[in-house]
């Protein structure tokens, strides 16, 4: 479902992107007229991986799953993005080929731009290309601590640095969390199976006094969770590595 | 140990890596006339994540591991790499904070180079930053192909793949294949306990018909490792997007 998309809210939007922090009025007044803003439901598939895209995308509400899938149905889940991030923007380097596929996991707002604008664009304002560096770069780092993770943390730790990722980090006393979509695509998303993801959950409970209450999760303070999850690891608490804000 | 590092030589091998390709002459005299060719023994520490960096790195030769490690001692190695490599340049972006440890792992030719002139170079030479945003899109496609195959394929699985990596995928016939770096580096690298490794090593032996000694392994032709391991892996074979070279 199209609705109206105003070039001028659009291009407002556009400006709290970090990608086009202080770009030119000019590129980003044409890429906004090129854009469409669009409501898309649960499972609407935004673009398949090896795909060749014409356009990118940016989540202005709601979650999309990024994922690669086998010929027989595994499914390996890459990320799961919220508001704010960027979307098959990497296909310009990639003769607009897409590494990813991105389902909508909840209903999202979601703009779509031309890559073609952002292509030539790249070209001319060295601006943009060290936002984008600048932006990759981070998620490079949230990619490497993913995989030290996999690598030195045990299911329910991962659960637990899940959690914290949740939250405001600084904050004290009584804290109560809530699972921002279901378990079983949290599950996916730590790359466990459910109900690897279910006997982790209890033992997380267990070994911290967490009080779970369908996707509602309770606690006195972090420093359970935290005593238990960031031992496994090798930044410090509170950490940058693993926000999802790009 | 120092080396003589002259400096026309040193720019004439600059150009052979992909992030420097088609940058101004004029810059690539002035970072090689800073630059150092050294050989380093197996064990050097080049540095250690959350240091503050002066100088990035480029390996001429040999292999380096890139680590993060917990207060406990627990390691997770992030990547291994070889020749043409850059390490440390993202530190530009991090206020020279560098986000790995990068260890030498086999004896190796390395030739340093002040972070100070990249970072400069890169707000003026949009190549440059061209160049870095690919480099960087081909490693972030790398990682993504990480966490899917630690997330769908099995530990023998797993080192069938790596072992595809090593090679020239496209041979036909009888295959050699040696291990670049010791076997516990191996079971490291695809973050697996040494005894996992072993225990894996013998599954894809007796799934594939492979012939292991010591470090060298020796197989009737490619197949049978590409039926079992690229099963469970979302891209054809022969692939791309594990190739280390930048």
């Amino acid at each position: 479902m199209t609705h109206k998309s105003n070039p001028s809210e659009i291009k407002t939007y556009l400006k709290t992107i970090s990608i086009f922090k202080d770009c030119s009025d000019s590129f980003l007044a044409k890429i906004s007229a090129n854009a469409q803003c669009q409501i898309h439901k649960k499972g609407k598939i935004l673009f398949v991986h090896d795909d060749t895209i014409e356009r990118f995308y940016i989540i202005k509400s709601g979650w999309v799953k990024l994922f690669r899938e086998t010929l027989d149905g595994a499914q390996a889940v890459v990320d799961i993005l919220d508001n704010h991030h960027v979307l098959g923007e990497i296909a310009i380097f990639e003769n607009n080929i897409v590494p990813y596929s991105a389902e909508v996991v909840s209903n999202a707002e979601i703009i779509s731009l031309p890559l073609a604008n952002l292509k030539k664009e790249i070209k001319n304002d060295n601006q943009l290309a060290l936002n984008m560096l600048k932006s990759m770069a981070h998620d490079r780092r949230r990619k490497d601590k993913e995989i030290e993770h996999r690598t030195i943390q045990n299911a329910p730790q991962r659960i637990g640095c899940f959690l914290l990722r949740l939250i405001d980090q600084n904050q004290k006393g009584p804290v109560t969390i809530h699972l921002p979509y279901d378990k079983t695509l949290v599950a996916a998303r730590l790359g466990m199976q459910p109900e690897t993801f279910s006997r982790a959950l209890s033992k997380l409970r267990d070994e911290t006094g967490i009080r779970i209450n369908g996707a509602t999760i309770e606690m006195e303070s972090l420093d359970q969770i935290v005593r238990y999850s960031c031992a496994a690891c090798s930044s410090n608490f509170p950490c940058q590595d693993l926000k999802t804000t790009s």
